[in-house]
Parts: C-alpha cells; structure tokens; sequence
C-alpha cells in the first residue's frame, strides 16, 4: 500500500475535502497503508455522553445497545455517535506497524496501548462485541482499529491498573504542560487544584518551581483544601469561588505581597473564570486555561477591558511525551497516587 | 480623596463585588481619586451594535436619541447600553491628573486622547448633546469622564487626521503582537490578511522576519490578494477560504516546501478557520488567534486530534505600547497609509 496523509484524509470517502473528524463516512478497509499502524482492540471506553445517549435510546437493552453500535460503525467506518458528535478512546495491542513508521517511533508489534486520539476519527470495526459494562461505558469486543501517522497513544505501564492509567492520561496535556512552563522562582497559582488534573499540575508546579518557587492552588471544599496541604502538593490553599474575581485578587495579592502570580493555570470546568485567572496573574505574566469551560471572548476582551498584558494560552490537550510525564506522576508521589486510587480508579 | 482601586472597584455601586463592566451602576462623581484621570469629553464612538439598537428603539429621531443616551448615562453612571451590553470609546482632553500618578505616565493636562478601554466601565456625565452623526456613530457632547489606573489610552497624533488614527487604534493589538513574535528567519503565515488588522499584521511580521524570512498571506477575493502584493507586504499571497482546512495545508505545504509556518496569525472574523491556522503551523510553532470568531473548545480539541504539538495563543487586545506601535504603521509606510485612507478614513 502507498504511504497515506499523515492525518487520514486518505481515508475519507464522505464528504470529500474535509478531515477524518468531521466527515461523515471514512474507509475502516482493515489493510493498512505505510505510515499507519493496525491494532486489535480489546476495550472501547466509550464517551459519557455518547454511551448515554445510546442507553437512552435502546432503554438500555444490552442487545440493543450492541445492535446500535455496530450499526453506527457499520454506517461511519468509525464509533462517532450521530447524536452526541463524541467518540472515546480504546485500549489494544499493536498488529502490525507500516513499513514507514518502523524504527521511527517507539511501538513494536505485541505493546498494548491506549489511543489518545478521539473514535471519532479513527477508523474502526467490530467483528464481535463481548462485554457491556454499563457502569463506566466500557465495551470489550473483538475488533481492529487504525491510527494515522498523526494519531497520538500511550503504552499502557506494567505497574499500573490499567483504570488508573486511564484516568489520568484522561487529562495528559495538563500536567505536562505545566511542566514544561514552570521554572524555578516561579510563582504559581492553580484554580480547580483539587480536580484530578488540578492535583496532577501542582505536583509538576512544586518540582519545578523549587524551593524558591510558590505554589499556591485555589479549591472550593474545606476538604480538597486540607487534603492538598496533607499531600504538600501547595505552599498555600486558597478556599473560594474562582467566579468572584475581586475575591480571589485580594486573596492572592495577600499572599503573594501584592506581587501576583507569574503563571496562573485554570483546570476548573465552570465558566466565568476567565476574570478572576487574568487579576490573579502579573504584567507579562503567562495565563494558561485548560478548562474546557473557558470563553474565547471573555478572555480576550477581559485582558483588554483592564490593560493587563498577559499571554493566555489555549490549553492544548497533547503536547510531546505527554503520556509519560502525566504517569510518572503518580509514580514520584505515592501519597497521590493513594489519593487517585481512592478517587478514580 | 483617597486612592482607588486600580480596576476601579472603588466605583462599584450594585452588585458589590464585581468589577466596573460587568457592574450595573457605577459612581460617576466628577471628583477623582488620587489615581485617577479627569478627561474633558468631546466625542463620543458608540459601539455600533449600541448605536443601531439605540436608533432603532427611537425611530431614529434624533432628540430621542439624545434622550436615550441621557437615560441610559442617568441610571447607570456609564454608557454601558443594557440591551446589547456594549460600549465604545471616547475622545477628550485631559483636564486633571491624580497626584499619584503625575510623573508616573506620559500624560499632561491638556492632552487629547483616546481611551482604548470600553465605556462600559468608564464613569461618564453628560452636560449637553451636541452634534450626533449617524452615519459613524459619533456623538459630540459636553461631558467628562474618568479613568481608571489600570485603563489604557493612546494620545491621538499630529500627523494624522482622528478618523484614521481611530480607525488604527481600533486593531491595535494585533499588529503590536505580530511585532513581539515574530523574529528574523521566521515564516508567518497570516490568515485575513487582506482585512485592516490583517494588513497592519503583514506590515510588522515582514518587517521583523526580514530577508531572511518568509511571509505568506492568505486572502479571500483576488483583489485583496492583488492589492498586498503590489504593496510588497507579503512574499507570497494564497487565495482560497480559511473554512478549508485540507486545502490550506496544501497550499501552505507547497509554497514552504513542506515545513509549514513557525507562526499563524489568524485575522479573518468568521467561523471555523481553527483546523487550517493549527494545521498550516509546524510542531513547536505558535497560533495567535485574533479573530474573535474563534472557537475556545474547536482549538483547544482540534490540535489534541491531529497530536499537534503548538502552542494557541488568546489575542489580548493590549500589549504594552500597542497604539504607538500601530500608529507608527502607517507613518513607516505611506503606500498602506494611502491604503488605509481611500478604505476606512
């Protein structure tokens, strides 16, 4: 087969032009071309919001909800619910790696992985579907998937469950982001700290800003807030609601001697944050939001409307080895990784 | 009087604990606070939205628009209209500077400027309506206003006529911006470029990436694309839709010998150009979206799914010395002055 484009638009058959996302209909023809990689699948976690909606829609009939799904794959060459417009990801091992791709990236034939690109882009079949478990939209079939030169994946560890890698390479792209903005002396505040990727960015906050850094983590409950100061994942807890931004400036001019943050990160997923991660940030200083939340709009015309020069950043869910740093995480800190197994895995 | 917030909360009347824009009713006592401006106001530019709301709600009679304004300033301390939520900007004279911040800022009594932050939180009286020009949205009073520490101006040039320095002042962010990224040897890839801040953009990023350098433009009409390269403002203009994604690759792919831009500035205002700004950018490369189209979650999820590594910048629309940099634009080249002139002067 010849070599595909690097992105799968080789793949689309409808309608014609547009990326394997958006189209309607791709090729799920199982053979692989040169820059792609053949896995069979083991488990699809399935979007919440998709997996939902099928239940829904099939009162929830396991039979049903099987039919359903392989009429959509059958449909679409791909698991992209009609409905919701949402994927998922899947866990499989690797089949076979085109002959471009060999000695080029860090996969062989036999390493199960997790794809961290979206189902609905990848191309996809289901030749038997085993289990339902309807309680975390897993499904675990008998099937094989392909990933483009583009599509991004992580090795599943050996010396974790495979639930607890999930989670947090759920949110990947924080923690190392976080990593590789923070520098030593760094001031750094994060709203949403208690949330799973929250806790993760303050681990990679403290160990990078260092003893000369501040890490500061604004929560909502008394209880994240004790917690993350038992875990010494911060210097100082901020107890409040990251939509009063008058609040939380003073809260964080007093702690920082009036000085503000040199790096604000938004993990919190409620809107109206924008303000209060602006105020909180000095001149030139760098704001990042992660939060799916967060308005395009109320960000820029915000930083304008109070002529403050800060750089906000779209918060962009793959950056290089994001996958490694996020997991090794938990393998630095065990007293988080405690916490994680408690309250996702 | 005392010293004021620098956001000018002090000036907050209901609700308590917001900051002035989004406040219902403001304080607009004449007396300033010793980190305040005094500004005698000689016109006002009405957001459009507003204006044409306003007109249409009184028919266009011009007494009632007079008294509509007069209302909306009464009940609120500001010309914050409550149906569209916007503002303007205003032009005056510098009456009275606070005595903490006389020396510390470029301004002297007597000045004429122009705010650059809204009249949506800008504390405004009105003795008199003199003259209301319809047609731009222009209201000349007899009226002061105040602003804020934290409020942005630009004092209004000699050497060019107010509607054109209004017209630059407008977009200044971008090309100020534009003149902070871009570095020598650089390849820009300006998406809009055939618009006003589009233009300004091309202006600085050839000017920074130098002999070195590439600039490549993208435009709708064949006109616009005509008009830049007679002007020397781009190496290379591509003419297509930014709605495209695949295409945009191709063609960005082709004039670059497929290394892609080190820095996509996106200027065109209308939806759906994410994929092509991210996609026409190499890994490590930079997104600054200034179009106010842009879609937070489109971008943030766009770059996840094609596993691309760069970095999505906001538009803030300040930078430190934003009006300078702009206004100088068109002083350093009179062919886009002339440009500038015929189209929105």
């Amino acid at each position: 087969m010849p070599k595909g484009c690097k992105y799968g638009t080789h793949r689309v058959i409808e309608p014609k032009g547009v990326l394997p996302q958006p189209a309607w209909k791709i090729d799920n023809t199982m053979e692989i071309y040169d820059n792609e990689i053949l896995i069979d699948v083991h488990t699809l976690n399935i979007d919440s919001a998709s997996f939902t909606q099928i239940e829904q829609e099939t009162g929830g009939d396991e039979g049903k909800i099987a039919q359903k799904m392989l009429e959509i794959v059958s449909q679409r060459g791909k698991h992209h619910n009609p409905v919701t417009g949402s994927g998922g990801m899947l866990v499989g091992t690797v089949r076979e790696i085109g002959k471009d791709l060999q000695g080029k990236i860090d996969l062989k034939v036999g390493d199960k992985i997790a794809t961290l690109v979206s189902l609905s882009l990848t191309p996809l079949v289901i030749n038997r579907i085993k289990e339902i478990r309807k309680e975390i939209d897993q499904v675990d079939i008998d099937g094989q998937a392909i990933l483009f030169e583009s599509g991004i994946y992580a090795k599943l560890p050996d010396d974790m469950p495979e639930t607890l890698a999930l989670a947090v390479l759920d949110v990947a792209g924080a923690p190392a982001q976080t990593a590789k903005l923070v520098k030593p002396g760094d001031t750094v505040f994060i709203i949403g700290a208690g949330g799973k990727s929250g806790m993760l960015c303050l681990h990679e906050a403290k160990k990078r800003a260092g003893v000369t850094g501040k890490v500061i983590g604004m929560g909502h409950s008394e209880a994240s807030c004790k917690r993350i100061l038992e875990l010494g994942l911060a210097d100082v807890m901020i107890q409040g609601s990251a939509t009063e931004p008058v609040d939380v400036l003073k809260k964080v001019e007093e702690v920082t001697d009036g000085e503000l943050a040199d790096i604000t990160i938004n993990c919190v997923n409620i809107p109206n944050t924008e303000m209060a991660s602006i105020l909180a940030t000095k001149d030139k200083g760098l704001v990042y939001f992660f939060s799916m939340a967060t308005s395009f709009t109320a960000a820029a015309l915000g930083a304008e409307g109070i002529g403050k020069d800060v750089t906000m950043i779209i918060g962009n869910g793959y950056t290089k080895g994001h996958a490694e740093i996020s997991l090794n995480v938990l393998r630095e800190n065990p007293k988080l990784r405690e916490v994680f197994e408690k309250l996702y895995a």
